[in-house]
């Protein structure tokens, strides 16, 4: 794919609110806020991460707050390119190239919207590999990038720079701040040269998001099994099928926390801040963060966020290898389990990412 | 007074401390602070408004935070020239002079560090006449002077810089991220032209902090009444002289709020949001904000604040007409009783100050 255009979005989102791991925000609306950019700025040019100059000034942009929010309280549309050029002017130079922080449903497209706004390309890729809650949980945090100068804009037209000690400390005040400012924010942080992105990024992720999300539609055309067909593209395994009985979420600290519950042959309980983070099937842990836990409505396919969780949802939920990088000590310890306080240790899946 | 030694500093916080109206920190540990600065980089000279040049750039620095946390966590002594410094790289010019942005304990003590830190002058004078608890409380605020950008740091090294809609906007996002960054931070912001110094600071009040904390002192060493002493340089009123019976206090929403009993001649209230806002005698309002409601130790003239509130001190409450600026319509807006959630009108102090 050379160039992303409104015909991709509804694929490309959707595949994004897989790999989003239940977080990430709900797709439609990102989908919304990218095809209104590119219906007024044009298509936007996509890069491959060896076709980016090692002296590109390569910019994260990405929304914070809670999903949950999102749903209620829909952004401007100004608040990217806010962010953006806020955090341009305390670095003294020009964005050269967007790239999204994390694939996930609205953090795959709000990158698309800004790069759309600011004629810029945007990178294939993402800084994760998948989405995560927290600001500091980036590859790029793993090899000594500083997610600051961390620039948020919220929909009022407030804007704030953190310049903190530790990603972990910009995440902490960033999302102090993101709380007071409704809940939802866009943030441009963790600026990257193009030398970095080889070990800052997971590469070609807009891609496979786009062909996860088309390999699910055309199945549901032909039907056969949606489900089938994403595992076909991501190479994970089938954790479990079955009907959400509980779910139990409150919005707490700028984040969606909460459990669901899945009866089937057994029961499935998956743990969440944002994103899916712990599967345990009859007790016993099946899956675990680092590694992706994604949830797809089982009929049609799409993706079901931890918001959209509710009771009589016929889901089926997949396991999918993690980026390698992080099931290293380092991003074990950034993202593992017992960062958000589950007292397990990382329960490697099988099998290789695709 | 032509500058600030370390021979002045008791005096004068104790004298900010009684203007503080309960609030702006313990000034002991104000005091220290100055008093280190002070050695270290000498004394700090203090000009009164008349003589700041109509282009200067006066910058108020000061602490942002709940006093009651600050009794627990002293400040590093980097924050105040770390806020400074990232409030010049924003505005793109170096401040020519220093200036507090209340009179009161802590903050009437912290602007003279930063200002022997940064090696410049200090204003005598400050943005309120008074203490009061939020960042848009301010003369400068009336006359549309913005508090943004406005710099924080912490004693940990972060740095944040707003830039809001409003001065309520500002207060609000810089109190989230201050509540996360420890509770207590420096804070440079709401920077004025020295042309702006008339309408924008109540004047002399720095001087009038060491006449006021010296004349308790001599009273006492000379056996009369510090408290009328306080009295005859303040020009204000004796509202009710007693022991505290009752004081409760939790520090919430970055601040300290509560309200305190006393026991005398029937029975007078204080409500407070870390400066005293409000007091009922036998459920009559006698005094209000914006007016400033000072609580001296009987015995000592030493000024009780709101954290200092214990039961069986035996404290006399002082009444004091405010600056007339803030009588307006605009400025009992800002900060007058409803503002604050009491469901009464202001209530005027008869007489005018000294």
């Amino acid at each position: 794919m050379r160039e992303i255009t409104v015909d991709v979005l509804d694929d490309m989102a959707r595949g994004a609110g897989i790999l989003g791991t239940g977080g990430g925000g709900d797709p439609y609306i990102g989908k919304l806020l990218a095809r209104e950019a590119i219906r007024r700025h044009g298509p936007v040019p996509l890069l491959s991460i060896d076709e980016v100059p090692d002296d590109a000034t390569v910019v994260p942009v990405s929304g914070m707050g809670a999903p949950t929010v999102l749903l209620e309280k829909l952004p401007a549309g100004t608040e990217e390119l806010a962010a953006l050029r806020a955090l341009e002017a305390v670095i003294g130079r020009r964005a050269t190239h967007i790239v999204p922080i994390e694939v996930g449903g609205v953090n795959s497209m709000i990158p698309i919207a800004a790069a759309a706004q600011a004629g810029l390309p945007l990178v294939d890729g993402d800084a994760m590999g998948r989405a995560f809650p927290e600001a500091q949980m980036v590859l790029p945090t793993l090899i000594g990038v500083r997610n600051t100068p961390m620039a948020l804009a919220d929909d009022k037209g407030n804007t704030l720079v953190v310049d903190a000690v530790s990603n972990h400390w910009a995440e902490r005040i960033a999302r102090a701040a993101c709380t007071q400012m409704g809940c939802q924010v866009s943030c441009a942080d963790t600026v990257m040269r193009g030398s970095q992105l080889r070990d800052g990024l997971v590469p070609a992720t807009l891609t496979l998001a786009f062909s996860l999300g088309r390999a699910v539609r055309q199945a549901r055309a032909a039907h056969t099994s949606p489900v089938l067909a994403a595992l076909e593209v991501l190479g994970g395994v089938e954790l479990f099928s079955g009907k959400v009985v509980d779910a139990e979420r409150r919005t707490t600290g700028g984040f969606a926390r909460g459990s669901a519950r899945l009866s089937g042959d057994g029961e499935l309980e998956l743990s969440f801040q944002n994103e899916h983070l712990l599967a345990r099937r009859d007790g016993a842990i099946v899956a675990t963060t680092p590694d992706l836990i994604c949830v797809l409505d089982t009929d049609s396919g799409e993706p079901v966020t931890t918001e959209g969780m509710r009771y009589g949802l016929r889901v089926t939920v997949l396991g999918v290898p993690c980026d390698p990088r992080w099931r290293s000590p380092g991003g074990l310890e950034l993202a593992g389990p017992r960062y958000f306080g589950y007292d397990c240790d990382y329960h490697p899946l099988a099998g290789h990412r695709v």
